[in-house]
C-alpha cells in the first residue's frame, strides 16, 4: 500500500442513508490495495460484520487500515434509522465534515472525501449552507471562491454556476466569471491532474452557441470575449462551442476539461456517460476533496443494494491528487 | 424489397454541402435492400459513378430503384461547388423541400426526408424561415404546431421549444405548452411508433428539479402542474424529474421519450450517446418527416469523407412510421 501520503479523510455523511454501507464496502473493497483512510463517524451505524477499529490520531491509519476500518469517532445525538433521516444528527454530520476539513489543512490527512448528505435534512436542523461545496469554502475562509467539477473516465466539466435556478445561472453569467473559472481550472489541472498543457472547452449558452447571434446574444457578448481573454494570456481554450455536440466521443478527444456554463450543461452528459464511476471534485480550495456523484438514496439506505463504485473512484481520484499535489506543490 | 408504402421523397439540401455525397452512399447501401426512395434535386451534383434515372412520377421509383437513384429533377440556378454555398441557389433548394412536401400530402410519396440545409445562406438568398420543421408547418399551414423529435437507438426525445435564445425559452414556458407537446408526443407514439401506452418523462428545469423551490419555481409552479394534468387525462407522465439524472442508462428504460423544455437539455445527451444513428422527426405534421441529425458540413463537402449513417438511419425511420401509420390511421 502506497503511504507516501497521509490516509484520507471521509466523513460520515447523513448516517441514515447509504454513506455507512458505502464506507464498509469501500474499506472492504480497498483494504489490502489501499488507498487508506479513516473515517470519522459513528461505529453504530456501520454493518455489523466491519472489522473496525477506534484510532486516536490519522498517523494509526496506515497500520490499521489493511485489517480493520479506523475510525476518529464522532457520537451521533440519536441513533441512525436507515431511510429515516433526522435533522438532530446535523451536528455530528457537519462536525464530521469540520473535523476532516481541521485535519486536510493540518496535513494530518491528505484529502476529505465526502459521504452523501441530505441539504432539506440539514437546513432543518440549521445547517446554513447549500451544500458540501460552499460549506468546505467557509470552513476554508474562502467562501465564493470554489469550484465544482464533477470528472468520469469519459468527461472532466467545471461548473461556472452551480446550485441556482437556471434563470439565475443566465442573470449572473459573465466574462469575469468565466475566466476566473477557467484560469482555476487550468491551474488545478496543472497541479493536481498532472497535465501539462491543459486544453478547455468553453461551451456556449444558447443552441448551436447562438448561431451568429439568431438565438441569444450571451455567446457573442459574454462567453466570447472571456474565450479570447483566456486565449490572449496563454490559455489553450476554445469556444463558445455549440453545447450539443460538444461531448460526443470525437469531440471529448479535443480537450481535457469542459467549462460549463450551467449545472445541467454539464451533468447532464456527465451522468448520461457514466454514473457510476462520477466524482465530484472541488476546485479553489486549499485542500483537495472529492466525493460520489450522488445522494444519500435513502430510499435503498439498510438494504445492502448501494453500489460502492463512486465513492470508491472518489477515493482513488483525492489520492491521486493528493500524489500528484505533492510532486507539483504551488 | 417492401414496396407496400410509396417511395420516400428526400430532398436535395444544399447542393454544395455533404447532401447529394450523402444520398449517392445512401443509395448504395440501400438500393437492395429498401426502403426505396426517390431524390429531388440535379443530377450533375451527384458523384459520377452513381446510377441515376430521371423519373417522371413518383410510381416509377419502386422498380427503378434496386438498378439506378429515381430522380425528378430540380436544376440548380448555379453550378454547386463542393464546400461553397450561394444564395443563388435558395430557389431550388426550397422548391425541393417543397415539391417532396406536396407529393407526400398527395400521398404519392410515403414521407418526407430532409438533406441538411443551412440556415444563414438561405436567409441571405431571401428564405423567411429559421429551418426545415417551421417550413414544413408553413407549407402545411400549420405554422406554431410543429413539435421536434430526435431519436436513437438509445433516446427519444422532443422539445418544448427549439431554435431560441436560453432565456427566451425559460421566459416562454407555460404549462399549456408542456401538455400540448406531450399530448402530440403521446399521439404519435401510438400512432407511428406503434407503442399503446406510451411513457413520458417530463424533465424539470432547474437543477435537481428545482429541489423544493430551493433552485427555481418553475418546477413547482409551471412543470409539476402539467404533469398532474397529463396523469389527470389518462397520459402514463411521469415529473419534473431532475434533469441529470433522468437520461441514465437505468433511467431511460423506464419511459418512451422524454420531453424537454429547451433545446440543449434534450439534444446534449441524445448527441452525447449517438451522433451516428441520431434522426430528427417533425411530429405533429399531417404528414411523416425525417431527417438526419447533423448539418451541411461544407468543411468536408466533396472529400467523400461524409458518413451517411444518421441519413440511412432517418431513411429507415420514415419508413417504419409510414408503415405504422398505414396501420393506425388517425
Amino acid at each position: 500500500m502506497d503511504t507516501r501520503i497521509p490516509p484520507l479523510a471521509l466523513t460520515m455523511g447523513d448516517p441514515a442513508g447509504i454513506g455507512p454501507e458505502l464506507t464498509a464496502k469501500a474499506w472492504a473493497a480497498l483494504h489490502t490495495t489501499g488507498p487508506h483512510f479513516l473515517w470519522l463517524g459513528d461505529p453504530a451505524t456501520l454493518p455489523e460484520t466491519t472489522p473496525t477499529k477506534i484510532i486516536a490520531h490519522p498517523n494509526e491509519a496506515a497500520e490499521t487500515f489493511p485489517h480493520a476500518l479506523p475510525i476518529l469517532p464522532i457520537p451521533l445525538t440519536t441513533p441512525a434509522t436507515p431511510g429515516h433521516p433526522t435533522p438532530a444528527n446535523t451536528h455530528a454530520i457537519t462536525q464530521s465534515i469540520a473535523q476532516a476539513t481541521a485535519l486536510t489543512c493540518a496535513g494530518e490527512t491528505a484529502a476529505v472525501v465526502t459521504n452523501p448528505i441530505a441539504k432539506s435534512v440539514l437546513a432543518a436542523g440549521g445547517f446554513q449552507h447549500p451544500g458540501h461545496t460552499e460549506y468546505l469554502a467557509a470552513l476554508c475562509n474562502i467562501p465564493g471562491k470554489e469550484l465544482m467539477m464533477l470528472a468520469s473516465p469519459h468527461l472532466r466539466v467545471v461548473l461556472v454556476s452551480i446550485h441556482v435556478s437556471l434563470r439565475h445561472a443566465i442573470e449572473t453569467l459573465t466574462t469575469e466569471r468565466i475566466i476566473a473559472t477557467s484560469r482555476k481550472t487550468a491551474d488545478a489541472l496543472k497541479r493536481d491532474f498532472g497535465i501539462p498543457h491543459p486544453r478547455l472547452a468553453i461551451a456556449g449558452l444558447n443552441p448551436h452557441a447562438g448561431e451568429d447571434g439568431l438565438m441569444g446574444l450571451e455567446d457573442r457578448e459574454i462567453v466570447a470575449p472571456a474565450v479570447e481573454a483566456l486565449r490572449q494570456s496563454g490559455i489553450d481554450a476554445t469556444g463558445p462551442l455549440p453545447p450539443d455536440t460538444m461531448f460526443t466521443i470525437d469531440a471529448r478527444k479535443t480537450y481535457d476539461a469542459a467549462i460549463c456554463l450551467y449545472h445541467d450543461q454539464g451533468l447532464i452528459p456527465l451522468k448520461t456517460l457514466d454514473i457510476a464511476q462520477g466524482v465530484n471534485i472541488t476546485l479553489g480550495l486549499p485542500i483537495i476533496r472529492t466525493s460520489p456523484d450522488h445522494g444519500t438514496a435513502f430510499n435503498i439506505a439498510g438494504h445492502d443494494k448501494a453500489d460502492p463504485s463512486s465513492l470508491i473512484a472518489a477515493l482513488h481520484m483525492a489520492a491521486t491528487l493528493a500524489t500528484n499535489r505533492n510532486r507539483n506543490p504551488s
